[in-house]
């Protein structure tokens, strides 16, 4: 493969069905390594991620990356390219994002707890959610409010948003509304954590940060990792088409966010954050 | 939470149906970071990997991960354990596992490159493959073959083998298969990579590796992440209910395995290593 990889890539393939066997071409989701540097106006950088990811938004993902981990606010970024490197293979500079930072480049210890995988926790002894408590605070009450009924549209909102591979179920989704229910960005990926940090960084490019009166809805489960991006984001509402993880529910409840889960149908379970939820008449 | 955490949490949640709500138990996957570590004889010792996991099968998802890393070999492990620390609360004890080696801790250049998320791929210029070839061969073809009504039948074995819980969907699923369908070994995981480093721990910590008679299934997709530690169990044979990823059949091809995808029904699509696949009557 040469140039600047898409988001999806066509492969020959054999289909079985039953006792038959015929050729065909699929269109598979792109995987590709996305390295994110980070560099300093003194020429210092460094190599702060690798993550496989779904080409496209790529500067969006590394802007929200950045956001996530606390290493890059929105207004600390001065520039964002690809790999400019002559005698590196064109794909390969399209698979390299360097974000130019307007101050130094982050120290190496808290790189350092970052590469111990995107779910860093610190030592033994220590919980996931105890670092967070360093650089993230609860969540306001009562800044948004949603119905139920606007609840059990996003779903369908989010599905006509996507592209017509995503709805094939090749690719994570999510999708950033506001309280009412109107669609305001979507975002795609193999990785579903890439989908929220594209999202992020969209908003953090389009100096829209923080999201404190959104609701973002993703169309798999909710994890840690997920509802950590929410938070450093200030999205007080996120929704799921399907189940959250204990640790997810655990951090909404101590950050003061509002988690759903198996939004599906008219039908939803509400993990956390009641009080964001408009009292049902029963 | 005191004590060791189960594999599954019961949460209160306000269920909406409609326009009415009331309470009820929900049961989630637990999810907590697991800090792995390893330890030489003469005791240097180092973290290795903290990820997000769910509880249960610890050692062989340590053993796994190693192995698919390329850190230790099964006979290279002397002991497995938890943290023993008697000031480390009961709870984070249990999410910290210590890989006792029979040698030396590995060099911190393997380990930074590791920490660049699960998917290392090493520096601008360098695609997610070519670090694999450094450490892994191709698999030789033949050596195993399956035919297309054992593979028809991998997902009903797979979900009846799995706990009720994962049955409902909050869980991914790791099955591994003999070439001719019989269920050897059957993991869980919030991460469906776990699931399959807990296979892999699972044989190695049993001194069945290489697995190079045997069919893996997994309940999601395939992506690098996947593939990579199947070959490097020896896996001639992986098989999806959804989609791979461009970089799996990638991998697939290059390293030859026979990779199947979309297997539902009596359907499949084998997007690599056809020649293991019994040829069909048409």
């Amino acid at each position: 493969m040469t140039g600047r990889p898409g988001p999806t890539t066509r492969v020959r393939v054999r289909r079985l069905t039953g006792a038959t066997a015929g050729d065909r071409r699929d269109d598979l989701a792109t995987e590709e390594p996305l390295e994110i540097r980070v560099a300093s106006p003194d020429g210092a950088r460094r190599t702060v991620a690798i993550t496989m990811r779904t080409p496209g938004h790529d500067f969006e993902l590394a802007a929200g990356f950045l956001h996530g981990e606390g290493l890059a606010a929105a207004d600390g970024i001065a520039a964002i390219g690809y790999c400019t490197d002559e005698d590196v293979p064109a794909q390969a500079r399209y698979n390299t994002v360097t974000v130019r930072l307007r101050g130094p480049v982050p120290d190496l210890p808290s790189l350092d707890r970052h590469f111990l995988t995107s779910s860093a926790c610190g030592v033994c002894g220590s919980a996931g959610l105890d670092t967070l408590r360093d650089r993230c605070h609860p969540l306001p009450p009562g800044s948004v409010v949603v119905t139920p009924e606007t609840l059990y549209g996003l779903p369908d909102r989010l599905r006509a948003a996507q592209g017509v591979f995503g709805k094939t179920g090749g690719l994570h989704a999510a999708g950033l509304f506001t309280a009412e229910g109107e669609l305001v960005a979507v975002r795609e990926d193999v990785g579903r954590h890439n989908a929220v940090d594209k999202l992020v960084g969209w908003a953090a490019l389009n100096r829209r940060l923080p999201l404190d009166r959104h609701v973002l809805m993703v169309s798999g489960r909710t994890s840690y990792e997920i509802m950590q991006k929410a938070l450093a984001a200030g999205v007080p509402v996120v929704c799921a088409v399907s189940a959250p993880s204990s640790l997810a529910v655990e951090l909404a409840r101590e950050f003061g966010m509002t988690l759903v889960g198996f939004l599906r149908g008219r039908r939803c379970n509400v993990y956390a954050g009641y009080d964001r939820v408009r009292e049902l008449v029963e």
